[in-house]
């Protein structure tokens, strides 16, 4: 199998948070010859979505996914802020002409210790914001993250739990799969073969390293860990997933530390061997 | 449901595994009025397993457990020298009257990126555990470890996977559950059904602090993390499960460098609340 072409890349801004603003990754994936990117909101925030979006589409930029709506047992219980915030991230997704928003759940409220419960407030979360995005044609992408987040960021944390939710909710929901949270799973050929190609909406890459130092900010560079990315890679393609493969380093100590145009060539020539 | 009580309790000797010897915690677990203990090998090995077998039967303590066996993938197949300190491990939970010997299954081979392959590699090693174990009449526990153990300690990540190779190789085989492995899987409640009593053959209780500072070395006391302990405890006893309820601490800056009477006192107020 071919490594992945710069063109077909997507920079998660992310990756480059510390470094640039969302103007300055647009112009650097414009620069290095990178397909699209992915904002976090509050990059796009601070730019202004309507300026994003003219300037992403004057680039010549895809846009591989909005990061991120979700966040719903941030409150203890679904409000309506919680519903408005994920309904605006939806009207966002649609203006910077997103492939997807990418959805992280929420994990437990605080001072709860009740999964079952916080899982079935993201389930009536979800089905709100599906509700809100089908009228509009945003795909919404429920990004299972890994089980070390279940209590602060995500409890839904396996491909098999985010595909129940799809397959209850219907239409319109699928899953964004980063192989950073579900490389480890033994089941995982199995749940993409049964996600398949209109389930598949995002597939995000980076490393896990052996050792990891910190649960949230020490992911790796592709290649520098344990991960088969390639395995996986061709796993979601063998169900015809042909869309962006996005670039998520989240690195307090070494990548956010660099000059962001390194970070940028060495992105697209690890993604060769991917 | 009330709380547990001590002589229902067993030290695994990794929660004092600073401070004391294996002849200090058999001393410890007789003075606070623990029922039982789970000794690691290394502790074992220091003492002697025969005097440690008659010091612990002199106590009259149980034992829920032997720490551990397991960890086929160290040298990138199923060499003889793993097989074999496996069976003497077998041989030395015979030897101190262990309810069952709990495996660390291992990671990923050096410079591996196959998990598929460690895992099967996994699974013939546990296939050669279990021949002998079942002459010997000692029970073998897989013990799923959390999922961010995959690379480096265990590729073998929830009890769904557990439990089909459980169903692979028969008689004789069960698992080992510790909530801070397993606590954050949406089907445990389904998987712990599917186990039933004669498999669940040890069950680990500590708590996941939030924020959880360190891979290894921050397990967090009864009470100072997430889980709803008293929850998962209702699961295994709903089928059956009646033996003791071990308490396995890793942690590096808090309860290893406190005095080791403290920590056992504190285990023994913190287990009535689960």
């Amino acid at each position: 199998m071919a490594g992945i072409d710069a063109s077909r890349l997507s920079l998660n801004t992310a990756t480059v948070r510390e470094q640039w603003s969302l103007a300055e990754c647009i112009d650097g994936c414009a620069r290095h010859g990178i397909g699209a990117l992915s904002p976090w909101r509050d990059k796009l925030h601070e730019m202004g979505t309507t300026a994003a979006a003219r300037a992403i589409r004057d680039a010549g930029l895809g846009v591989s996914g909005l990061c991120r709506g979700g966040w719903y047992t941030e409150d203890g219980s679904l409000t309506q802020k919680v519903k408005d915030d994920n309904r605006r991230a939806v009207d966002e997704a649609a203006e910077i002409g997103a492939a997807c928003l990418v959805m992280v759940v929420g994990g437990l409220p605080k001072g709860s210790k009740d999964l079952p419960a916080a899982q079935a407030l993201v389930e009536e979360g979800l089905a709100d914001t599906l509700d809100y995005a089908r009228t509009v044609g945003v795909p919404v992408a429920i990004e299972p993250l890994h089980p070390m987040y279940a209590g602060d960021r995500a409890c839904v944390s396996t491909t098999r739990q985010a595909l129940d939710i799809c397959d209850r909710l219907g239409d319109g929901i699928g899953v964004a799969l980063d192989v950073y949270h579900v490389w480890w799973d033994f089941e995982l050929a199995k749940q993409i073969e049964r996600a398949g190609r209109e389930r598949l909406l995002a597939f995000h890459i980076c490393d896990w390293l052996v050792p990891t130092k910190d649960l949230l900010l020490d992911r790796g560079m592709m290649g520098d860990g344990v991960i088969d990315i390639a395995h996986v890679r061709g796993l979601v393609e063998a169900q015809g997933f042909d869309g962006y493969v996005e670039v998520e380093i989240f690195s307090g100590d070494n990548w956010w530390t660099r000059d962001a145009d390194e970070v940028l060539a060495t992105m697209i020539d690890r993604a060769k061997d991917c």
